[in-house]
């Protein structure tokens, strides 16, 4: 069922062990409803720039996405740039440039406010409440944040938070929120904040999901090769939302269903990890849905014993 | 079915954030004894000084561990002590008073020779090979080696590796040892070397298995408190190669079997975790072989999609 996913569009200047990209279609909105609209039809609200490539938007429409809430503003798109370390597990910022983004003020389409899913990707908690507010009744809201938001925003994102059913963060945004070290309790601990699903991201050392069905482990599938992990983190999240929002999953009718969970914490995973094969979005130009499908079998050949 | 265990006995000082001892019970050795004591019958060959405290012999004959391999030198007890980080991922070495374990030249007593299982802790290669060198005809050698003999023992060491079929080793390990950054490669290029079974320990974020059943991706556990990690991965050995002499596995017979192998990766983690839980070998002091099937039971429950 329909998903809206607010966020960021952006072109991203990225250089891996791989190769290098001087500018390439990014940004969080962006993967998050590639990654989701295998799964369900999705729509987004964000901003670009005049300098909005007619190709990109092309590509995002091709993969089915209603670009209705894609608004055009005077000036540039938000560009960011920056150099992965040789092992991958660091990046350093080279350029941040906000552009039409410093200036965002997301408004829904009227068609897009009886939507039952509502994806809040990583903006400014203030903009992420006013967009829920903008919804008639969203039967599932989730999303994610980061350290910026928590440290410097701290009240207006525990506000945002108790309106929210699941929340995506990493390891070291779970503990800075939660104030504990370890990350079973750091959980517990956001659990009680409003999100009844919390589920954490680690990368290529997978994902920790914890709902009142308990917690649930999962390992990172094993690449042979990452050309560049830029965008991975959120097409986990469209994986994650996406397949949530096409079972249909509704809190008002009871707690969410424990094996849907956890398999959509699989498709999370599977989806990051297409993701980091190519650079950018480029493997999503040419993945299908039964290549996902297969790779969810593998998983589960992978880890069973 | 018998296992033999050679490595090193020793006396640890730590300090962790939820305390600190002048003085345990350690040594990697110690650890994979302790944890594969509750799978077979186990026999160690080391060497302590005379400050070796009669409670500590009598801790380990109470466990039925065989120590008529167990060397007593003049001298003091190797012993080394150490620090870890706040978030426990780092540990700084303070003392390392190598003593009596300068001059260890293993010698496996006469019983201990048709042993069918020996297991190689982490000590030079040279003593791993002279080690084997005295079984008979062992069904099952496997082993560990450490970063210091890979950069400045490499000959030799991977003449010792030729003989195992087993090797567990972690991610920076294998990586130094293969050449290649890619974990899954890096297993590979290791399989060529010898070991048909490649076990990459990971510490907080799991385990990874290579063998010819394909690869396994394994989490760990999620302790809510993890009090002192010392021995964990040693523990991990224990439990792994303690599982595989209890089945009876034998190469012989053909490839060992991928079920029984993962199966043998989730009780090294159930005996890692245990281990995190007191200062030194204190959990297993009370630990039984019922606790460690229940959570290997929760494993599966923790994981299973």
């Amino acid at each position: 069922m329909s998903l809206v996913v607010v966020g960021s569009v952006a072109y991203d200047g990225v250089q891996t062990p791989h190769g290098r990209r001087e500018r390439m279609l990014g940004g969080a909105c962006t993967y998050v409803a590639l990654a989701a609209s295998y799964f369900t039809p999705v729509g987004i609200v964000a901003v670009v720039g005049e300098d909005f490539d007619p190709a990109d938007w092309k590509f995002l429409r091709e993969r089915g996405i209603d670009l209705a809430g894609l608004e055009r503003a005077p000036g540039k798109t938000f560009f960011w740039s920056g150099v992965y370390s040789e092992d991958m597990n660091e990046r350093t910022t080279l350029r941040t440039e906000l552009n039409v983004f410093a200036d965002f003020r997301p408004r829904l389409p009227a068609p897009y406010r009886s939507r039952p899913y509502l994806f809040l990707g990583n903006i400014q908690p203030e903009l992420q409440r006013q967009v829920q507010a903008q919804m008639a009744a969203p039967r599932l809201v989730g999303g994610d944040t980061m350290n910026y938001w928590i440290e410097n925003r701290r009240e207006a994102l525990l506000e945002a938070l108790r309106g929210w059913s699941v929340l995506l963060v990493n390891d070291s945004e779970a503990r800075l929120l939660s104030g504990e070290r370890n990350l079973r309790r750091a959980a517990e601990a956001i659990r009680r904040l409003g999100p009844s699903v919390v589920v954490i991201k680690r990368g290529e050392h997978g994902a920790l999901l914890f709902s009142d069905g308990g917690p649930f482990l999962a390992p990172a599938y094993l690449l042979e090769e990452v050309r560049d992990p830029t965008g991975a983190g959120d097409c986990f999240a469209g994986g994650f939302f996406g397949y949530l929002a096409e079972r249909g999953l509704d809190p008002a009718q009871g707690p969410l269903e424990a094996g849907e969970l956890r398999r959509a914490v699989i498709y999370g995973s599977v989806l990051g990890s297409f993701c980091c094969e190519q650079f950018g979005v480029d493997r999503l130009r040419t993945l299908t849905r039964a290549e996902i499908d297969a790779r969810f079998r593998e998983f589960k050949a992978l880890t069973e014993f």
